[in-house]
């Protein structure tokens, strides 16, 4: 038996998550792996707090954390970038080794984080930091080391999924979907960084890295969030075979990548379509394994506490100097595609003019953009009100932005214009 | 750079592929990993027939590859229980890792390997005996190592998965079906090994193996193979609203295994009902993680190959003396449940008699046994030959038997019952 001690930084969602895991499995895992766990001090902001610890072990202080000699493996779960760094910077000078779940810290300092720990020589752990329990960047660096990967995507944002599943089968606005999953506790106060795309685009960044080996900056991504979706979009993506959801995309060109976080319409038939709710998924394209498709629950206290312990033991097992297994590159940069070929769905809100479909199509054909679908639907009691939907055919979206900024300049435009992405791969 | 010599055992459909892979991924791999590999050594049992490696590494002796000090990893790729058992062995006792695909090897002696392989303190790496690329192996010992896990179920054999799709999705019959897979080479010239469910139950073996950390032997197990299902089956569980798919599925009930592999009848809305042509799917369900389903390609040359190679260099990176991270058991038993609970899609061919479903309703319902839906049809162009249709509600399958043995003694019966499971956990 391997006696092995955490310490906790942060007593959280994550946090309670892991401790009452550890409480509970401590003995099956012991069992199977020879790894005796014990939490041996929590780090809190606010001690007054009930927590699901034992009121001994719990301290404000982070030195009595970072300090202790005791302590093989500091536990991350804070969030955020700051006081996390620094702790994390600490312990690993201190050759602690560190799990985290951060992606936000991992997408702004994961290279120099692991380049002091492969000087230290300790690990650090993150599979927590993407899709929860799914263990994907175990699969992608472990799993998959063989492949060349050419493409990834994912449902990666469990928040817009369940607001997007909710308008799509409860026929409801972005705004009830949304209310309805902060009751249920899926989406925060301020829901933004998971509405606008940011946290996606984070753990984009984070899988892209490991799946392609470059060092990446998320700011530079195509990244939107589910705001701009109407129940008008989605109704008529279901019109036409579609269901819209909230991807992660990565694919490598060969010299360039491709990396974006937007709401698309996928064909219904695609393996995707039928992620609902909370659940994440990945896909995977390698050169070996061809498809590989991996879903589970991307968050929650208990899912993320599995991967923080996963790591955790295999670090225990592995132990001070053994060389990681994987770990985020700190300086291979690769330049990302300047531009995008898709297929595209296109609202025009207008007023109800006739030939207003000719004036559309003929502008989007001024711009080389040819059309598969066009239609032209009136906001019901309302004959001055309507919406132009347009299925455009692959084109190179510069053009398509081309030919909106023209159409946008028509008299008959009654608002801005909505553009989704097709997404039709991995079928 | 770590270099890492590879003796490989066989050079077939698998064999081929690693070196394949190999060849083309070598360099990426190292840069990875800091591992390259070499393919050192290829033991055949016909030299004269063309192989995609270098002549002059070519062996017909065991011994070449078995007793070469320079050969660091044996990969066993010959399949089936002997010469493969001798050649592992020997390999184990020799002091060498050992990688393997070998799934009827390790169900029939994995425990007494992986012991030997504990003596000697060297490692046996066996990811792609199981569902081919999918890393699911490592998902259960590494990325779910914090879980209980309490169910798995599976689409684990991939002609089975092959054919049953085409009779549902072409309308054909399973020997058209059969005949088609054969051509495309994902069926054998003798199928039986698949058909039958032998090859699932060997998986499901070491799936719940790993899951459920019990010794285990297939030959216990409920199988059932694929051929009995019949194209008016799969057309009256589409009306129904269900999809016939090959399922493994395990259960740990507390004291008692569940372990069966039988063609069950899927709601079309079950996240396994999309799976489709030669794809694998398994479903877990652990206590952290709750649901979680990997898909892709469980067989085929390059898949499989990626997991092999997954395995060499996990193993290259650990090397020597390093504690395996996970094992089948030697000893640790559980019994398996006697009985079964399921609800149940029933067949009887009648010869058309009037009051035939009251009689079949009556002999279930003297066993306890209730209905939810009952249907007769007359086969086209014979009137004197039909079938009826049960969907049984939940009930101990013991009862169910003893039912069907009365109603198969009625005159009104023309041919043997069709008994399909109903499977609708894990929506």
């Amino acid at each position: 038996m391997k006696r092995v001690r955490i310490g906790l930084l942060g007593c959280g969602t994550v946090g309670g998550g892991l401790v009452e895991l550890v409480r509970r499995n401590r003995g099956v895992v012991a069992d199977r792996t020879g790894v005796e766990l014990e939490v041996r001090r929590v780090l809190v902001r606010d001690p007054a707090k009930p927590r699901p610890v034992d009121r001994a072990l719990v301290t404000t202080d982070p030195a009595a954390v970072l300090e202790d000699p005791e302590i093989d493996i500091v536990v991350e779960l804070i969030g955020g970038i700051e006081p996390a760094r620094t702790f994390v910077t600490r312990a690993i000078e201190g050759r602690k080794n560190v799990v985290t779940a951060n992606k936000a810290l991992l997408a702004a300092s994961g290279g120099d984080l692991f380049r002091r720990a492969a000087e230290r020589r300790v690990r650090i752990g993150f599979e927590a930091s993407v899709c929860g329990g799914i263990p994907i960047l175990r699969a992608i660096a472990a799993g998959l080391v063989g492949n060349r990967i050419s493409a990834l995507v994912g449902i990666v944002n469990g928040t817009c999924n369940l607001i997007l599943t909710k308008m799509s089968e409860e026929k409801c606005s972005f705004a009830a979907a949304l209310a309805e999953a902060q009751r249920l506790g899926f989406a925060e106060a301020d829901p933004s960084l998971d509405v606008d795309g940011r946290d996606a685009a984070q753990k984009l960044q984070i899988l892209a890295e490991l799946a392609f080996g470059a060092k990446l900056d998320h700011a530079e991504f195509l990244v939107e969030g589910i705001r701009q979706v109407e129940a008008e979009d989605i109704r008529a993506a279901a019109e036409l075979g579609y269901v819209i959801k909230h991807l992660a995309i990565g694919r490598d060109l060969g010299g360039e990548l491709e990396l974006r976080v937007h709401p698309a319409l996928l064909p219904v038939v695609h393996p995707l379509a039928h992620v609902r709710h909370e659940f994440n998924s990945v896909l995977l394209r390698g050169d070996a394994v061809d498809e590989m498709i991996f879903t589970g629950k991307g968050a929650g206290s208990l899912p993320t506490a599995s991967a923080v312990l996963s790591d955790i033991i295999e670090i225990s097992r592995n132990g001070h100097g053994h060389e990681p297994s994987w770990h985020l590159p700190e300086a291979v940069d690769k330049p990302l595609a300047a531009d995008l070929e898709s297929k595209y769905y296109l609202r025009f809100p207008i007023r109800d003019v006739p030939g207003v479909i000719g004036l559309i199509a003929t502008a989007l054909g001024n711009h080389g953009v040819s059309i598969s679908h066009a239609s032209a639907t009136l906001v019901e009691g309302r004959p001055d009100c309507g919406n132009v939907k347009i299925l455009a055919h692959r084109c190179l979206e510069s053009a398509l932005r081309r030919a909106i900024g023209e159409i946008s300049r028509l008299p008959v435009l009654a608002g801005p214009a909505v553009l989704l992405r097709i997404f039709e791969e991995g079928l």
